[in-house]
């Protein structure tokens, strides 16, 4: 379930003269900005982003990166852009800054495989680079192995498992996942190209042989970065709303607030499922997603991301 | 340039039931059945068998296999399927067989982005396994490094060349390729990721650098199913109309003749360049890969062959 309202009827045309009026003059009319783009899917989004371009001959992307700053410019440029483009890009800086592969495993769990393809051809539209391209040419070993092979997946979707080939896969994670011995390379196949359902098979499977999830303890002081993305790749396969409320729950415990945590997931599920998320977190937390953010953010930017979280004041 | 000579105006009816005719009484008319599919496109054919099945509610690829036999079969078999779902199967036999993986590096080197992303929809479709599913559960090492990064590539198409890049990575393929040491791993990263046109422009750095182009004498005795792949990958990229030319030769020459291969071959580029790649047989060899084709065939197989070599008799 979405936590965005947008409205079923609205006018392009009009939200885009909307927008420009609030350009102008003094200053900008952050509220409106608010109140017209926090209450529009990506559809609409794109049909305002054509219309304004139309009438006044202007990048509103642009136009909107010299109008507003900081946390608040960030969220609404990542919330305006289609979502394979979006998802482009969020990739792309992580490869750059050579950190938070975190995104690069949550767009090839989470995304259906067409989608995924959607974000391989935005990136490569984009920055004329394929994005498997990028990704390993800043990484090595067996975490370049693991990313290149989830970004560049097309898996198979539907119910078809075989149930003895979770059994099997089962003990071949347990070997090279917990006892860190045996090969990384046959757990790094499985990981990358079984199809989602056969996985939550494997997992389970897992589960009830060794008595404790796969990603129990899976972390300690010394887990590397190929360790890291493995347990992020093996929760979001697993169940990708509890992945995100503790990405939502660490970003927010952070001191200081990691925003661009934060943002991302707000802005990636607000059309999706981010009131079962928030209804995870609530439940895990014993406090409201939207009374946190509201204590943790501040100005437009708190604003936006309560409106997209279906709550604004 | 084509082979094939297909009309501009066919009606898929009529050839439909001109089939239909040459099923029925005593035996096949093997003729009609030349004179038809070989003489259409593939968009054609999958209008007859759109058109068969309506008329006759019959499935035309499953009639033929219970009309005809042996190498004509394997043939038109492939021939009739649409492209990405024709290779799709072959990509599964050469899998399956665990040898000849010619084709899973042809496929990736030589189909366009778009269209290998359409080999893998059908193999998902046809066998609810990912084709770099299957093929990762049968090989291992860098070979199996080599051949998914092939096949799941979605590379840059375009111009844009970085020469700089070329020169680093021209030297990085002469260590692993050609001195066989340094990382294997960095040499599977270029071929896997980079655009086709920087790719040739490293290998064109390559043979600037060293005076001999980087697949000169790449294979001896001792050579291993990685390196065979690695060498079929740096030529089918490199010129894949002289990679198909020493396909055929290779396949003519063997005790026998590689009926497989050959098929292969005149199948899948009838509709595409075999006019160019006939040239350059007969540039090499000084005799006309059509007169050779002759000779080594028989039967129906062979009037088949030489209708979509553009010379039946």
């Amino acid at each position: 379930m979405a936590t965005l309202s947008a409205p079923s009827n609205h006018s392009p045309n009009e939200d885009a003269e909307a927008l420009r009026k609030a350009f102008e003059g003094w200053g900008t009319d952050e509220k409106t900005v608010i109140t017209i783009l926090g209450h529009r899917n990506s559809n609409q989004i794109q049909q305002i982003r054509k219309a304004y371009e139309g009438i006044y001959n202007e990048d509103l992307i642009k136009r909107l990166e010299s109008e507003i700053k900081g946390d608040f410019e960030k969220a609404v440029y990542r919330w305006i852009l289609e979502p394979a483009e979006r998802d482009a890009v969020l990739a792309n800086v992580a490869i750059k800054s050579g950190k938070n592969y975190n995104v690069i495993v949550e767009i090839s769990a989470v995304l259906s495989p067409e989608e995924l393809l959607n974000v391989r051809r935005a990136y490569v539209k984009r920055y004329k680079h394929s994005l498997e391209e990028d990704l390993a040419a800043h990484t090595s070993g067996h975490l370049r192995q693991l990313l290149v092979g989830l970004v560049t997946a097309f898996r198979y979707v539907g119910d078809e498992i075989n149930p003895k080939l979770a059994q099997t896969e089962a003990g071949i994670l347990h070997e090279s996942v917990k006892e860190k011995k045996g090969s990384h390379e046959e757990a790094i196949r499985i990981l990358t190209t079984r199809s989602k359902t056969q996985l939550i098979a494997t997992f389970n499977r897992y589960r009830e042989t060794h008595g404790t999830s796969i990603t129990k303890k899976l972390l300690d002081e010394g887990s590397d970065e190929f360790q890291k993305a493995l347990y992020t790749t093996i929760r979001s396969f697993n169940d990708h709303v509890k992945y995100y409320e503790k990405v939502v729950r660490d970003a927010i415990k952070k001191v200081g607030t990691d925003e661009d945590a934060l943002t991302r997931v707000i802005v990636s599920r607000a059309q999706h499922d981010l009131k079962v998320i928030s209804d995870v977190y609530y439940k895990r937390n014993s406090v409201l997603l939207e009374h946190v953010v509201a204590k943790e953010t501040s100005g437009d930017y708190k604003k936006f991301l309560l409106t997209l979280l279906g709550k604004e004041e």
